[in-house]
């Protein structure tokens, strides 16, 4: 090494976990699914990885990942946070990258409007295959912090449009969390969380019994951190 | 610019918020302190900031927080976490620095081994002066964090020592959430919530009736992420 100014070099990356529901294959059942990206270079070539990319000297870490999003998937989701920054050591064969990592929720109309794109492929969380990097255990991590905060946080509130039925909050609890909750529960426990609040109106043209609508309430958002 | 290749140049810091209790200057009420350390070059020459430094190549995140916490404090905390990334733009008024924070919980055993060290001073979180770069805005997201997360999980078990009493529990509570607690009420969510469990033994040579002691209960821990 000629100097010795450049020779402790890390890389900055900044790559997303996008998680949106849509049916299981097999099941039918409503389950959490996320893209990826095929590389198309060393290391890992042809190996699935999330969509992500070096940090631009001019960029912000969640306009980063913003871009990145928009670019490969076209999609443009509300909730963004951050999740983790992973820099083991020994993370990328090549080089020392440490990634700061995102995670997107997608609402039913936002998933609606993905782009399809050569390259970019959708999984089941659940099952995706070896991926490139550490990126299996990032997947892991996101994984479980949703599982994790959907028990104590409004953030399945991102999962739904702006008027929801009830049963719709829970059903995507039950994707989430992979297992049915009992109906009475949940609804008592949600409204006595005070997160949502009927909207005064029900959904039209179902049953003879049609279910009320609820919103978010206007408190306090949970900070996207 | 003569090359293209190194415009793009981003350098990775990591810094740690360490939290400690002890009492109050002038209310000699526990309260949460924090070290800070007096910068000694530009940018912001003279003013306190977070302990920190530059990531070496050869060395994981939390390697650097700890090398960093104990070449500035003498503190090893057992409890040590990554609290966030911060990388707006225009943080550093020279050069583009994105900072990955750590923050650590210290038992009063650790705060008893603390070292006095030239430009490193205490102060009480919540009335830290003017910091270099955006250190209030990390200390403050820090505040928040301990603050919403002693309410939904067993976080206050790392500033005791492996055998506690309830009141001394409920003391870390008071002096992080700044407020006090009904000692009925929290024996009652604590011995419910599963966390911790009897000793079997009591507090000696107190008073005529010894309060039982406890310790963290034997299951999964909380993860430190």
């Amino acid at each position: 090494m000629s100097s010795s100014v450049v020779t402790e070099q890390v890389s900055l990356a900044v790559s997303t976990v996008v998680f949106a529901l849509r049916p299981h294959p097999r099941t039918g059942e409503t389950t959490l699914w996320l893209p990826l990206v095929r590389r198309i270079r060393e290391p890992y070539e042809g190996r699935w990885a999330l969509p992500g990319g070096p940090l631009k000297a001019h960029q912000d870490l969640a306009a980063s990942a913003r871009e990145t999003l928009a670019d490969t998937t076209g999609l443009e989701p509300a909730h963004l946070e951050q999740l983790y920054s992973f820099g083991a050591v020994d993370r990328s064969p090549a080089d020392r990258v440490v990634s700061i990592v995102y995670w997107a929720l997608v609402r039913p109309d936002e998933d609606a409007r993905t782009t399809e794109t050569p390259n970019v492929e959708w999984f089941v969380a659940d099952e995706v295959p070896q991926l490139a990097f550490d990126h299996n255990e990032i997947v892991r991590h996101a994984l479980d912090r949703l599982r994790a905060k959907i028990t104590y946080s409004p953030i399945a509130l991102a999962f739904v449009p702006d008027e929801f039925t009830l049963a719709e909050l829970r059903g995507v609890h039950e994707a989430v969390l992979g297992r049915c909750l009992d109906p009475a529960n949940f609804r008592r426990q949600v409204l006595a969380g005070g997160t949502v609040e009927p909207t005064g109106t029900h959904l039209t043209g179902t049953s003879h019994r049609p279910p009320a609508l609820y919103r978010a309430a206007p408190r306090e958002q949970e900070k996207s951190r």
